[in-house]
């Protein structure tokens, strides 16, 4: 799968991505990840990419020339084009496994006050957002939507069960608590149900706390 | 304002945090970020701080010692202690508010399986997660968590305005859509409004925009 991030920091994006899982499997070649930079195409000597906006406000607005250039430049006839801003509907597991199955992903990052209305009208596929918080740039939200995705292909996490065994995995209950060793750590002891090898109350135990943790913490995913 | 973030990747964090305006201001010194690596308090040679689950399951958890040694070293009388988890309370813009008024916040991130429950129920005040996603470990939710805090910081954008007049900045609304120029780009134009002059028409069009997008996107937000 090849992703291309479109952004004004592509350092920030290599950054996260060159960590832990998502870096292994970009060297190992499982994902194919370009991190553009927006100014390079461009054409002034100061690599302008904004402008102030039409009718006034704060701040500065992303000009539709470089983003019309680098977008001829990178789609393929399979591409889906995302841009991450705010305004766009909210990014969820769902979403990262429907990700998962493209050949070709291009997450373009907002900034700045946005991105002239031109570029959304007709360069993108959807838009989307990571949550309802301000950050200060798109690119950390498109590093987010990356590392969700790339952690599904195949071969990117070691233990495939991982992936599906999760929270938003499969089914809409929160994980169980989970214990591990000291059994006794300064007089707080694990639960004595996971000591007693019985996997049919184990997992009976397991369950009872999903629900009861859905229940008090997310009940509107039941 | 102090921000710890508990990790195993700190080398993420400052990839991300490193760059453009939070970069800035932790040069500056408005806030004194300090990434701290959690293997250093481990004791043993292959700096362990994962171990099986008790009852089974795939993955590892993260045992309790290092955690509790750490925390007890980094936290003041004032420090608030979040753990990143899927399993938290959603991340918001009033939460990032919230956090922005403390003066120290220590962001501990999750991995692998998770972490042992003596360590959430002991050691947090609260446990946050930044969507309903599952991303390969808690250092980019921190790193996320962390951007949108410090932008908040007085002084870390060069524009104070900008913070203020933002989708979940302060009313229930999305934003209005932004132009700049060229005016007539490959025959797309500006709406006339935006070019008439008139302040009073032109905040009318917008809070008109903002809410025919906020009806037709996020109808649940009015």
């Amino acid at each position: 799968m090849r992703i291309d991030i479109v952004s004004l920091f592509p350092a920030l994006c290599k950054g996260v991505l060159s960590e832990s899982v998502i870096g292994r499997a970009w060297k190992e070649g499982i994902v194919d990840l370009r991190l553009v930079d927006l100014r390079d195409y461009t054409h002034d000597a100061r690599k302008t990419v904004d402008d102030k906006p039409y009718g006034g406000g704060a701040g500065m607005v992303l000009r539709p020339e470089p983003l019309f250039e680098c977008l001829q430049d990178l789609r393929t006839p399979e591409a889906r084009v995302v841009l991450m801003t705010p305004q766009g509907r909210r990014f969820d597991q769902p979403t990262a496994r429907r990700f998962s199955q493209l050949s070709h992903l291009i997450l373009v990052c907002g900034h700045y006050e946005g991105v002239d209305e031109r570029v959304r009208q007709c360069l993108m596929d959807e838009e989307l957002s990571i949550g309802d918080y301000v950050l200060t740039n798109g690119a950390i939200a498109a590093s987010v939507v990356t590392d969700a995705v790339v952690r599904l292909l195949p071969g990117a996490l070691g233990n495939d069960v991982s992936s599906e065994e999760e929270s938003f995995g499969n089914e809409p209950l929160m994980e169980y608590p989970q214990f591990t060793r000291p059994e006794n750590y300064k007089g707080m002891k694990v639960p004595e149900v996971l000591l007693s090898g019985n996997h049919q109350e184990i997992a009976a135990w397991r369950l009872e706390q999903r629900v009861l943790r859905t229940v008090s913490r997310r009940p509107e995913m039941l």
